[in-house]
């Protein structure tokens, strides 16, 4: 399937779809409030220069324009077709396209697989035929496109009605018709200049991955905004999250489906089941993509994202006219991780020249009303805070102002001028439009609430954190031992061979060993003088258990027993272990008895495993082990395959972490072979992603720093 | 301190404060864009119909209104007197009222203990007369109040610059200023109506409960608005919390100090260090106190609390224009607990005469464009689902709907008006004004964005929840026996007779079980023959373990023994224990070897104690045992006393509790005594709440069902 996309795409031309020199409207209407109408009507009145041919047997012309019978009779090259026609007659319009030579059409007629029955197999059909001669479709059941530069209106969206949109960085990719419109509309109210707007619709051809790919390299766009039911290429996602990364342009997504009732509503709203919750977030942490919980903050982040500057740091200084705002800010801004340190003493020396005496030089610094009664002290405080070297931003609040707005607006854009720091504004309630409009043309982020621009700033100062790490790791994770994945490969397929979904413990631990994750010393004894010779070479006491894949709760099946002293207790326990395996379970397939060193000391417990998520594949989680923490379900997850600083993250996703790192007393465990496992489960599960539906290693023995690790016990189950 | 304020307040009337008959403004200013000028501007323009008397020996009269010399010069009485005056001159002031009998002030001027030295002394002063003399004082270092009915406009706040506030049942009480003129402002602008408007400033007499507590019984009051930094009495602030409860009228608050610098900026702000975040958190979750997180969420949350109707359920019926709006939603919704089950088979067929045939019949319901082409189709899919047994509350969601605005408004209106079901409204982007005015003239609460309506309907159906437990529990908790209490107390003065801090282990243990929380069988031996006896006479394996203060860490130091089989053993191990403890720490004070029996079985050991919370007194705090999650800090809080309803809360608080409650097949705990334990605990900390710092069970062992619990180890300290 992936395989099949992506040599389709090779052929597919989105220039000629967001950048084309003449539009075909195929099933036009005269009537410009309608669907079919609306699209011309935009061409039309938004400034389109390109050639237009509406094409509909009932008109000669429409508005002042020839309108042709069919597509075949229009005159010139056709480099993108709309079509508004019913769903039935929409397959022979993309066969017509076809024969004309259009490569891009955008389809926003509906009655395709979101209606099922019928309208699957007609969706099927214009696939088909797209992926026959080349043709990027944008749609079906979509509100098709525009791209601003350009004037490219294929659309029928409301949110056009009240004006076109200010062109600007934001290229906005959906998954959803209405509500782009709404946002689109919002948008203009808020400052937000656009280059691309973009519904995908049902997605048959093109998908929500391939726009971002394209938008991505388009040097117009600074930032992307989305809204997310699900990508239905992981890879293709984690491709495009990246380049977004090198390209410094945030990805700025609403990622909805969170809860139950939520991700039931995106399958029914989009026809194809989603991705789990968890990976998502896994994935956005990884690549640094930008969630958005609400409206509101997609709107917020992207006003950040807009401005040209960065945050430097996690170091805010907070400037306010009121101290419950000041407050109300740094509890947001640290709930996101930002730090409001002291400023200098250098700096605070200065300060005094211009604070007024009561005034206390503490972050936040708040300014009183003395911000209106004084005129330059917000800019001589502020110059002088920005300046200040353990300063990295500088979060500016101010109130309701009677008479300074436009002049305390003047002043910030100053300090901002005065500085290559970021400088953000917080105005509540929102200044008259004449000072919003001064901090807009210096490119200035305002925000209309205090907690709002904190939250965007923390979530933006997190993104140019791992954007610095992301790029400063190879890009690549290191080449593979391929002869290593073709003997897993096999050892897993004799298993598949056999008729069975599961692996023995021992065979489990033996495709562990081979890959070179450590297992405990001992083997499979299948003969009662096995498990004594086994016992013998071992020394100490061992740990025996009944290996089958039929039995795996040996704990409750009573076919494990620990602390066995000596070959002599090791042969009694081998017939034991089996009499009770067969009382258990008289039709388990027993394989024999393991006998292995038992594993003592300084041991923690995790638990780790890889199974394959419906988007992403292979996917590592990781856990603490025992009783408490299974309860309260505290595990993280990452896609594989993980680097080793990725993989040292995922440890410390989980709550619990510290009682590796050395905690009361205790010497700290073994972080950096863990580490190394939590890669080569990843590695393996990622080589046989083929064949292994689930891994997991429960318990992995973590011994005391440079002791190293022991898998326990292992399961695995096959697709 | 507590009995003082009280004692006092009895003298204190709020009514001639907020309802005064004459008010005298004392240091006015000819010039009404000055503070001191301000409050006299507003007195004059906004409508007051009381008696007005300036006080400025410069002026004779100011804007037609006679000025005297002094207050003593005022012919008649004078309920409030409001002073703009320099701090020094204020006490002198204060005087003369006392003089003239004035029993409400409002001291606008700062300069008290907000700037620490002079300012201290300063305001201990205006503490003393106004004890002395029962007058009520609002500020000093505040913007003073307004009582929106009475046209009362005691404040210089330029949140009356842009016009009066609208007259409504929200009551405003502050700890902040230039916020409060903020919001203010806003609330206008969002079509929130005031009733109280009032800032606390420093609350050298009134605190904020005190005007909680005044306001909540205006029948004029709806709800209360709130920016709170610290409710300086814990007791006070629970008791108005309840009795917002009772009154059904929402305590809605802001609460600032989250974080460490937020906390420390408080500090700064008011002078007084903060209660516990967590603590806060328990009062607010315990009294169904509605906490809004930013300035939007307290007017969402005031906008839902304005209307008529409570959510009668967690039960919420989407209907949109938007797919994805409604996914949203439901996303946002479950997070806070709401449920979006179907609707009942009936309403589903009787929606298909009203429906377009190809709309899914689900949960968020999309009415798509259709909304807008079929007059009738809004109301009449809104009336049948709200007439739906499944369906508590209506929540609609419609976007730009260009020519339909006023339209569906109206109809809107009528669905409620079918319905006594709260239906809420949101609307992205917001429609234009006339749309905007029918939905607020019905009283239909409108939110601007589609997650917003849902958080606060979450957390007012919470509300809503935790107000009919609340109400259906006794008032008062049950009473205690003080014969209990007085032993316990004699118990621990001896202790502190003895010039020491903390209980041993045996001293804690038999406060304990003095109090009726179960201990282990046993008791302390002084000698190697009463170690043997206590041995023998317990049977079986017993543990050993050194009882001394200045020992806390028993494992570290190596005094402690499980297992000790036989009365011989325990001989042997008695000095032997007694020589470690020496070594550890010769200078330890040793009251002897406490042999008990070992606590084995299906035993799970949690921690359970007790600590003063500097606002709140005494705390009780729960988490389970184990170094597991002693790592993952993962403890619940409560004040005491306890109901055992909330000991249960208590217990289902903590992440991991389900391991409590039968897990893995292992039988449930004694949940039962454990919930009484901690009712128990609490009530200890209580009733010597003069006496104990802090006391900790840990572990407490608790057996299965039936079986109870044991205390393992117990440690007090006193205050």
């Amino acid at each position: 399937m992936k395989k099949e996309v992506a040599e389709m795409e090779k052929g597919l031309d989105l220039n000629r779809m967001f950048h084309p020199r003449s539009v075909a409207l195929i099933g036009v209407s005269t009537d410009f409030t309608k669907i079919s109408g609306r699209p011309l009507r935009f061409f039309l009145e938004c400034g389109y220069r390109g050639q237009l041919y509406p094409v509909n047997p009932k008109y000669r012309e429409i508005a002042g324009v020839p309108c042709y019978e069919s597509l075949s009779a229009v005159p010139g090259e056709v480099d993108l077709a709309v079509i508004t026609l019913p769903a039935p007659a929409v397959p022979r319009a993309l066969d017509e396209c076809a024969a004309k030579g259009v490569r891009a059409v955008a389809i926003i007629s509906s009655g395709f697989a979101e209606v099922g029955g019928d309208g699957v197999r007609l969706q099927e059909e214009l696939h088909r035929i797209a992926t026959q001669h080349g043709i990027a479709v944008c749609g079906p059941n979509c509100s098709g496109f525009v791209y601003v530069p350009e004037k490219v209106t294929a659309t029928f969206s409301v949110g056009l009605d009240e004006g076109f949109p200010r062109e600007g960085p934001a290229a906005f990719v959906s998954q959803s018709g209405a509500l782009s419109s709404y946002l689109l509309a919002e948008g203009r109210d808020r400052g937000l200049g656009f280059s691309y707007w973009i519904t995908t619709g049902n997605e048959c051809v093109l998908s929500f991955t391939d726009y971002l790919e394209y938008v991505l390299e388009d040097p117009k766009v600074g930032f992307v905004m989305g809204y997310l039911e699900d990508a239905r290429n992981g890879d293709a996602f984690q491709a495009c999250a990246r380049r977004a990364l090198v390209l410094d342009k945030p990805l700025i997504l609403i990622k909805v489906g969170r809860s139950e009732i939520g991700a039931r509503a995106s399958v029914s709203h989009t026809g194809s089941l989603v991705g789990t919750e968890e990976v998502y977030q896994a994935v956005f942490s990884r690549h640094g993509v930008l969630r958005a919980e609400n409206l509101d903050e997609i709107f917020d982040l992207a006003m950040l994202a807009q401005c040209s500057r960065r945050p430097r740091g996690k170091r805010v200084q907070i400037l306010t006219n009121s101290g419950a705002a000041g407050i109300m800010m740094a509890d947001a801004g640290s709930d996101l991780g930002l730090e409001f340190p002291d400023l200098s003493a250098t700096t605070k020396e200065d300060l005094q020249k211009v604070m007024p005496p009561f005034a206390s030089l503490s972050n936040p610094l708040d300014l009183t009303a003395e911000i209106v009664a004084r005129p330059g002290l917000l800019r001589g405080a502020a110059e002088r805070i920005a300046a200040d070297p353990n300063v990295d931003n500088l979060a500016i609040y101010l109130g309701f102002v009677p008479g300074a707005h436009q002049r305390l607006a003047q002043d910030i854009v100053e300090v901002a001028r005065s500085t290559e720091k970021l400088v953000l504004v917080t105005w509540f309630p929102l200044p008259p439009a004449e000072a919003r409009e001064i901090l807009a043309e210096a490119g200035l982020p305002l925000f209309p609430e205090p907690t709002r621009g904190m939250r965007a700033l923390g979530k933006m100062a997190r993104y140019v954190t791992t954007r610095e790490q992301v790029l400063s790791r190879p890009p690549a994770p290191p080449a593979r031992d391929s002869g290593r994945g073709q003997r897993a490969r096999e050892m897993l397929d004799r298993v598949r061979e056999e008729g069975r979904s599961q692996l023995s413990e021992a065979e489990a631990k033996e495709l562990l060993r081979a890959w070179g994750i450590p297992v405990p010393r001992g083997g499979l004894a299948r003969t009662v003088l096995e498990a004594r010779s086994l016992a013998d070479t071992l020394g100490g006491p061992v740990v025996m258990k009944v290996s089958s894949p039929d039995l795996p709760h040996k704990t409750e099946a009573g076919v494990i027993r620990l602390g066995v002293r000596n070959p002599k207790e090791a042969e009694q326990m081998f017939a034991e272990l089996l009499e009770r395996a067969r009382t258990w379970n008289a039709a388990a397939q027993v394989q024999g008895v393991l006998v292995e060193e038992m594993i003592g000391g300084e041991v923690r417990e995790v638990i780790v495993g890889a199974r394959q998520d419906l988007r992403f594949g292979p996917v590592v989680t990781f856990g603490l082990g025992g009783i408490f923490v299974e309860a309260i379900r505290d595990f993280a997850v990452c896609p594989a395959p993980l680097m080793i600083e990725e993989a040292h993250d995922l440890i410390r996703r989980v709550r619990g972490w510290q009682i590796l790192a050395g905690f009361r007393g205790r010497p700290a465990a073994d972080l950096d072979v863990l580490a190394r496992v939590l890669c080569e489960i990843g590695d393996l599960a990622w080589e046989c992603r083929d064949q292994i539906a689930e891994i997991e290693i429960n318990p992995l023995f973590v011994l005391a720093s440079g002791g190293g690790v022991r898998a326990g016990d292992a399961l695995a189950v096959l697709r």
